[in-house]
């Protein structure tokens, strides 16, 4: 019986499943490690894009249109920080801009970024164990045509226009993993790759410290959800960024990054003409409906998982 | 004729007689020092009380209630500030956050906070030249039978409460003026101590640096106005404050106070029966209605000084 569970998440598709498996497992029992990567400085203000849509996700505060944010939140501080001439391309409603006013001003009196999250998630009754990759500084900088941009500067100002040379993660070679990382890395029987974007939500987690080596060494069995359903991203700009790093945007092509990380890759249905081929590079395949709209895709998805993972 | 005027002032009555000669006097050739002793962090964020009320006051935009903040502003931050259990005492609306916020950032990337104030009043059309009375940091310490406390944490935590044994303005004596507050005395024909709180609002102005000394120097005639009218203040804990002091709570001895530093001393109608005391002091008096509830009587109060300085 799998008893402790780790998963890897970026933002809002991340989310969904550690959802999912909050409705199903123990929250104590499960670890949620979260990119930090796109971690920014927005008017002073240390800003974790994706650690706050998982936090929010889980308290029952996110904004069901969006995925991010919280739901209902007004925006009083960005339209006066508009008056001031601030940039303001970078949406914070009022409620999250008190979350990160709080993480600054801890962050400031020397709290790592993990005593923060865990403070912070306990406040709003979050009870899983949310982890940022790192205690240290990752920045993921996307090389484009337009120059080295900081990843919301890429994702959100540009809205993911540029051409994407490449990705890198400044800081994560002497980064290290957080202790919540490592600590629940060594513990858990399962560890979870949510269906988040491989090059800019799950690469960076890879690339911190020793990660990728301590996941390759992994005792328990390891499970990545593809986040490309029928060659396209369910979310985002994983389809695109891929094909313009090289790779073809389909499931077999995540399988294939992810190919000595994990023993079983997640697929959806409509991309089971891939079943053969993923099985060729020594991956076992469990192949579902993996598209997650409401609450009950979330835990049934997390719950084949799970029952996979007791059976194996 | 006057042609520049330079106005001493705190919070709520100090803005109320520099609106009004801001309505009637050029903006341009109009300066208001303010007192920054009770300058405060909160949150990690850098809040000037009087000089947010002087400031919004100025652009129309404080709430015509309360005298400080923004009308109408929401409090979805101090809200959720208050469910990460932050001290949320001190009132912050969103709007007001966002002049935090700013002006935070910009003192962390080496602006002073004459550079913040300028630049914030006149992205909200304030062209009354604004000054904080000094760019260093003084603080104001009332020391009270609960310990040496902030001004904030006296004012409005404890809402002036605490018996008052002293006050002290730390940092006050190697701070240095403000260049804008001695560029003004230097070139202003009129100087106006708005009727604030002598002690925890213009003490703190004459403490800093060689202030009390440029205003004994002052070239130009030099009009104080009484905070106090029928032995009790207008607003605020003046009177309380002075009585725990030792002094009487009267005009006549706010007039005491000022007697080597103003020429001219401004008291109400109610107080006729001090104008022989506060004569033999040296000072000449002008006795009129100094209650300001409309912006009529704002106005009307600014324009007799204005014309008596104008006929001194």
């Amino acid at each position: 019986m799998i008893e402790r569970i780790t998963a890897l998440a970026g933002g809002v598709g991340g989310a969904k499943l550690l959802l999912g498996f909050s409705k199903i497992h123990p929250a104590s029992s499960l670890s949620a490690i979260i990119n930090t990567g796109d971690d920014s400085i927005f008017h002073g203000l240390y800003v974790c894009p994706d650690l706050d849509t998982v936090m929010y996700t889980l308290a029952g505060l996110s904004d069901p249109f969006t995925g991010w944010g919280i739901a209902g939140d007004t925006r009083a501080v960005l339209n006066q920080l508009n008056i001031y001439g601030r940039p303001t391309w970078f949406t914070l409603g009022d409620r999250d801009v008190a979350t990160h006013i709080c993480r600054t001003e801890m962050l400031n009196n020397g709290y790592t970024l993990s005593d923060v999250v865990g403070f912070l998630a306990k406040r709003l009754g979050v009870a899983v164990n949310l982890f940022p990759m790192s205690d240290n500084i990752v920045q993921t900088k996307v090389a484009t045509e337009e120059g080295l941009l900081n990843l919301e500067d890429y994702f959100v100002r540009l809205k993911t226009q540029p051409v994407v040379k490449n990705v890198q993660f400044e800081g994560a070679e002497t980064a290290q993993m957080s202790y919540g990382f490592l600590d629940a890395l060594q513990k858990s029987e399962l560890l979870v790759f949510c269906p988040s974007n491989p090059i800019i939500s799950i690469n960076p987690i890879l690339a911190v410290g020793s990660a990728r080596t301590q996941i390759k060494n992994f005792s328990g069995l390891r499970v990545a959800v593809s986040p490309i359903v029928g060659g396209k991203a369910i979310r985002g700009p994983a389809a695109k960024m891929m094909e313009e790093l090289g790779y073809e945007s389909s499931a077999f092509s995540v399988a294939q990054m992810y190919q000595d990380l994990c023993d079983v890759f997640v697929i959806d249905n409509a991309d089971k003409g891939y079943v053969q081929l993923i099985q060729e590079l020594g991956l076992r395949v469990l192949c579902t409906n993996t598209i997650m709209l409401e609450l009950e895709d979330k835990i049934r998805l997390a719950q084949e998982i799970l029952d996979y993972a007791n059976s194996a």
